[in-house]
């Protein structure tokens, strides 16, 4: 990003970031959603009006491959550029590293499979899922090793969730020089997820009055391990073997992956092993040296698991500038790790003025929400940002906010408010007002 | 299929298809569904129970790969047989075939864009999206050409809908012995859809007073040709650019589709290139000798677009046979082309009893549902079967009662209830019951 001055400041004007009451949104949103989005002068205008049918395309004169050729599919070539990046300085390994997932060219609300961004800590390991045990032991009545036909006999669930590594828009809180969605944003998606509620299979060990906590273990090289609340355990976590309908990807925790929906990735522990019930929390690596942040008055935040409300727009954004003034729909996603996504509200003039987008169902709880609104831009540059309240009234904070709290040590939980800087060219920025 | 006696034959008494009250789906589910699925004496003690954490296994001793290894991921080695299928006899080519999705392998409701069923009539064209037009004409006042980015701009919306090819249970008709959920529904998938309603772009280009009928083609070689009523335009139809998230698959379409959400999969136009407004149906090959069923009194059924309510149980099936005595979760997929399914009921003896199963959110419009009922299987022979009831109040027919109105010579639109017979091995038959 690169630090910009407030729209006001250059105005000169006295303009405040205002709360616009409920009726204004609609009023406003109304004015140009209304009446089937009157485009007729815009984009309609800029097509060509035909006399006759076109002639055939080369790839309607001939027969293309038979149903045999793919049988398991891949994407178009004209998509190629559709991948999960990498920052190559971010990390000393690439074995302990993050690939972002692609936003800018992502649609609705499931990312797919191939493109779910990837954090591992000891690279992708290759486990046999015939040799794979859940071992679950501790305080409990009866320890149990379960093979993967055992857990997938138990009662399932399918739920659609978002996971979000708690480092995503870490590299802003310094602002970083990315000018990307892919790079800002990039370590959030989601999926529908099948599985065994952990409470299934606490249920069916007998844990003991005792227990508070739960020990995950990876199989991983890294043993990737966190101590989680047995009441959330109980609350709604799951022990996962199907992402969007087939078997987990191996990036993802195939052949069993956690999933703690609306906590930070890393409790998520993928090629899940053992779970290990106690009655106080482990304090493992990734719970002291790491997924902690350091305040200002030298004291670490620890166990910051939930991931507060965030938005982002995905269009337009730096990879996907505007071609030329007109209408256009300003797209994009919206979460809590609290529940539902209530309204998300839009700026084009840096926060000043806000209008409440569309939010697309199903709005489901902790999943990634797509919102939408109309805007037609005059070609004068436009600062555009998002702003998501979610069901328990939280309202996503701006960068400055958070600085103010947290400080200028922080590497994880940066849910601030994005601003996207358009400039007169159609061109898009990563900027952040002062 | 295998065509078998039905089960109160076999036991010579003169038990009925009885409907059994809804007080007693809720008694009988209950006394299984509550409690937390009391599974402790089965599925747990068949699970070893261990003394120390099990030795590390060889993938948890070295890293893995790192993230830069896959920009687009692929699915694990483990399930290279989960693929989609070809009936090689079925068709006369390949490039005019089909392709079954894996149905006994998947979860939830989203079918992963790789494992989507095919169905070509003209092979696989490979589409140049810079090349590709949209042309909407005939009664129209002001024609259009739109381009790929023409279309992307307007404002779009994301559904969750199935699509079905009518054929789907077709070779079911006439007993074909294929014994495979794959080959006997897999001509069933759903994603999430992305692009734009059809009623904004036919606002766009302002249809006349005449106007009744849409003709949507595709720019493969087959030049796939449909007549659509108007009114279901308007409705509920979109031009779909994405699927599952990202860009249409090549075999889905790419880079623009016809979605019709509920009616036969043939009218969901793939590699959409023209629209034609008129007043009257135009009787394509589509819709004269295929797509149309010859009835018992010599008369043809035709525009039959609607696929009615139907569902199967997708374990046990014969991919997916019983290990042994125990526990099961019987699970299951419905879907109905009017609306919501409202209620799945099951039976373990041939239609004889059923019980109401649970269905597992969201429940939406014309998508896939999952259903899900606990099942103690002792061993002996048992008739698995589901029957879907949608919104509508429509309940799902036997195929006998499907004949007695359609004969014997249809090929599409056999929803007709599916029965599993488990035999005491624990293998699964598809039979039909006289």
């Amino acid at each position: 990003m690169v630090p910009v001055d407030r729209p006001e400041q250059h105005n000169g004007g006295q303009l405040r970031r205002v709360s616009v009451p409920r009726r204004s949104f609609l009023k406003l949103g109304g004015a140009l959603a209304a009446g089937g989005f009157a485009v007729k002068t815009d984009i309609a205008r800029a097509a060509d009006a035909p006399a006759a049918p076109p002639a055939d395309a080369p790839w309607s004169q001939m027969l293309g491959p038979g149903i045999d050729d793919r049988p398991y599919g891949v994407p178009a070539k004209a998509e190629a550029d559709v991948i999960r990046r990498h920052v190559p300085w971010l990390t000393a390994s690439r074995e302990s590293s993050v690939s972002f997932t692609p936003l800018q060219d992502l649609n609705g609300i499931i990312t797919p499979n191939g493109l779910f961004f990837e954090r591992h800590h000891g690279g992708r390991p290759s486990v046999d899922p015939d040799q794979h045990r859940l071992m679950i032991h501790g305080l409990v009545e009866r320890p149990l090793l379960l093979t993967m036909n055992d857990i997938m006999r138990f009662p399932s669930v399918s739920r659609i969730h978002f996971i979000e590594c708690p480092a995503n828009g870490g590299m802003e809180w310094r602002a970083a020089q990315l000018n990307s969605l892919q790079f800002t944003h990039g370590m959030v998606s989601c999926a529908i997820w099948t599985g065994v509620k952990l409470s299934t299979l606490l249920d069916e060990v007998g844990v003991k009055k005792a227990a508070k906590w739960v020990l995950a273990e990876g199989s991983d090289a890294a043993h990737m391990t966190r101590s989680l609340p047995l009441e959330k355990c109980l609350d709604d976590c799951l022990a996962v073997y199907a992402q969007n309908g087939e078997a987990l990807r191996p990036e993802q925790g195939y052949p069993l992956r956690l999933v703690v929906p609306g906590w930070e990735g890393n409790v998520n522990v993928k090629w899940l092993r053992r779970l290990k019930i106690g009655d106080r929390p482990w304090f493992t690596r990734e719970e002291t040296s790491k997924y902690t942040d350091l305040m200002p008055d030298g004291t670490a935040r620890g166990f910051t698991w939930v991931l507060d409300a965030k938005s982002v727009i995905t269009f337009p954004c730096p990879e996907k500038p505007l071609t030329k003034p007109g209408l256009y729909e300003v797209r994009g996603l919206a979460w809590s790790g609290k529940g539902k996504v209530k309204e998300v509200h839009v700026s084009v003039d840096g926060g000043v003025n806000w209008q409440r987008a569309h939010l697309e169902e199903p709005v489901l709880s902790k999943a990634l929400t797509r919102f939408t609104l109309p805007w037609r831009w005059n070609g004068q540059p436009a600062f555009l940002e998002s702003r998501a309240v979610d069901e328990t009234g939280y309202v996503q904070p701006t960068i400055t906010a958070l600085r103010k709290i947290r400080g200028t040590n922080s590497i994880y939980h940066n849910n601030s408010i994005q601003t996207w800087q358009v400039k007169p060219d159609g061109s898009v920025l990563d900027v952040q007002l002062a």
